[in-house]
């Protein structure tokens, strides 16, 4: 099966095959190099100098973690889709108070209101998606990092679940303290794993915040990874296939893997605004996945029926509210430009479109 | 590599193979109907009318879980070793009290020092370990249970980590309100989830708690299974090898499983005794994995070296402050009763012994 949906995505039989590895024990040297070498290739990947973490658990564990190490008292919300409103929800269970700062469905997150929410509220935290899996908005990171470079004691937390090592988000120029993505998407491995960076400024927060937690405990990640471990038994399948993804990135080219998912956002945009709409406002299109307005009113279940039945493969509905009302490509990970191409012929025949 | 640690444990091949398959999508109906599926069999397995969850988490991670769904002011820790102690940090770390129960690193925790703690102490949660993986005991849990039985207001919270499976434990019968387990040990699967379950005692808790979070939210966990599904995108590839983990329990029959495990247990404990000593006091030895006192100072280091160059095989140091007193030998999930007769062999040879 050929998972076109927006995470889990379709795997690499090479990236599979490292999952089926026999484990090692998760103290024992052999994994302590093979872990260390992981966190290096990861940093190179991600091109950071800061650190960066492996976490057993979804990527909305490391929402959780975010959320406990590094919001004190009140974070502001920047809500444009499912997700992004979800990891606010997180934080008010947590217990923080929060600031949603909304807009429709479809739009992105902008700057200036970032800027205005500041100045009408006291926080001492932005959690911020940059790829809205919901609604394929691609958030202008930058703009939001222009906003907060001026406000040092508001720590920015980016939640890049979607698009990061699929679209180059330059953490440290960026100032941002978290980034967080899940393997399952642009990373092309399996769920059950996360990754994150962690700037000085995060454990700094983190360090004076007492209802830490164990699990997610940021402090706890940085004292085992110094010593090329982890602070609980990590899922070792995650680490093995991390670690060839990492090294097939790197023999890729990072250039060439940015530039392979542009090129198939390209295709699968042309394709959109030829049949159908691209939902996101213009200029703010993701590049790792297209949602596309159902302007033609498919019946999209039947569509991925055909899809499923003729050639094995799935697209995703839309999600929550936006069912029926518009659907999504994946495009990123280990795909090519072919398989765009070939999936959308498919669904040219199977919609009677061209 | 085959390893005789107590954690992460050899797994065949079968095994390996499920963790490389495709990922579905989480929310898709081929999905929903293998996770349904594997809730039902883990039940028969485990022997429970209770309901089940898989966590993709440690099984360090279901402690936290836990603690902030199940304990509400102060627990009683059952501290018999590294791990039990663990959990106490845990619940520390997590704002609640503790009163530690300790007694030295090899003996049991009897009920009678539970009651005592309990007529001394008022808390609402007994933190208590089954089997303690750093000592190869394993606790009286029929005698903790009575003791229990009288206080309904106290939950019973097992870490059954590396038993479970292993050793039938009647989860009804004793009242256990969650009974956790990690799927690297006697699952024989490798690390990154867990399974638990949960009470109707442990829900009505949970509801009454403020602080329960997102990612470890009992509640959460509940309502999502209900409709065969995860709150979070779960680690696909170890439900896949659960599912086929427990069609090959259950195919082995559940009694056949239970004695093998106490057949290689009763070969080890044989070889301990007549060439050094059994770590844990007598009556309550691990079945399912043995700690070897070292009376006769072998360098464990040494040994594990040559069993590695020689056999590409491991057995385990001994844990923390038992590093080279003690060393531990698993037996456990699909390893059998001649690789454990074909390890001591190897062990005779290097050690010069017979």
């Amino acid at each position: 099966m050929k998972l076109f949906i927006p995470g889990p995505i379709w795997c690499r039989e090479e990236v599979l095959k490292e999952m089926a590895r026999q484990p090692l024990g998760h103290r024992s040297k052999q994994f302590t190099a093979i872990f260390s070498g992981v966190l290096d290739k990861l940093k190179k990947v991600l091109g950071t100098t800061a650190d960066v973490h492996v976490a057993t658990s979804s990527g909305s564990g490391v929402w959780e973690l975010a959320v406990r190490n590094c919001v004190r008292r009140r974070a502001l919300v920047c809500q444009c889709g499912a997700f992004s409103e979800k990891w606010g929800d997180v934080a008010e269970l947590n217990g923080r108070e929060i600031v949603r700062l909304s807009v429709e469905p479809g739009r992105a997150i902008r700057g200036e209101m970032i800027a205005n929410m500041l100045k009408k509220h006291d926080v001492d935290a932005v959690l911020y998606c940059h790829n809205e899996t919901s609604t394929g908005v691609m958030n202008p990171i930058e703009e939001a990092a222009e906003v907060l470079r001026e406000r040092p004691d508001v720590l920015f937390l980016v939640d890049a679940v979607s698009s990061l090592s699929g679209v180059e988000i330059d953490v440290d120029r960026l100032g941002i303290d978290i980034c967080l993505a899940s393997l399952q998407k642009a990373f092309g491995i399996p769920p059950g794993a996360a990754v994150f960076t962690a700037s000085a400024r995060a454990y700094e927060r983190a360090a004076s915040l007492k209802d830490r937690g164990y699990y997610f405990d940021l402090l706890a990640f940085r004292k085992n990874a110094e010593k090329g471990q982890t602070l609980v038994t990590p899922s070792i399948p995650h680490i093995y296939a991390l670690n060839h993804q990492l090294d097939s990135m790197l023999a890729e080219g990072l250039p060439n893997r940015y530039a392979r998912h542009r090129q198939m956002a390209d295709v699968v945009r042309e394709w959109a605004r030829r049949h159908f709409a691209v939902f996101a406002e213009k200029g703010f299109e993701s590049v790792t996945l297209t949602c596309l307005a159902n302007t033609r009113n498919i019946d999209v279940g039947a569509l991925n029926k055909e899809l499923l039945s003729r050639h094995d493969c799935v697209i995703s509905d839309g999600y929550g509210d936006l069912k029926g009302k518009t659907f999504r490509i994946a495009h990123m990970g280990d795909m090519q430009v072919s398989d765009m191409r070939q999936l959308l012929q498919w669904m040219d025949e199977i919609l009677g479109l061209k």
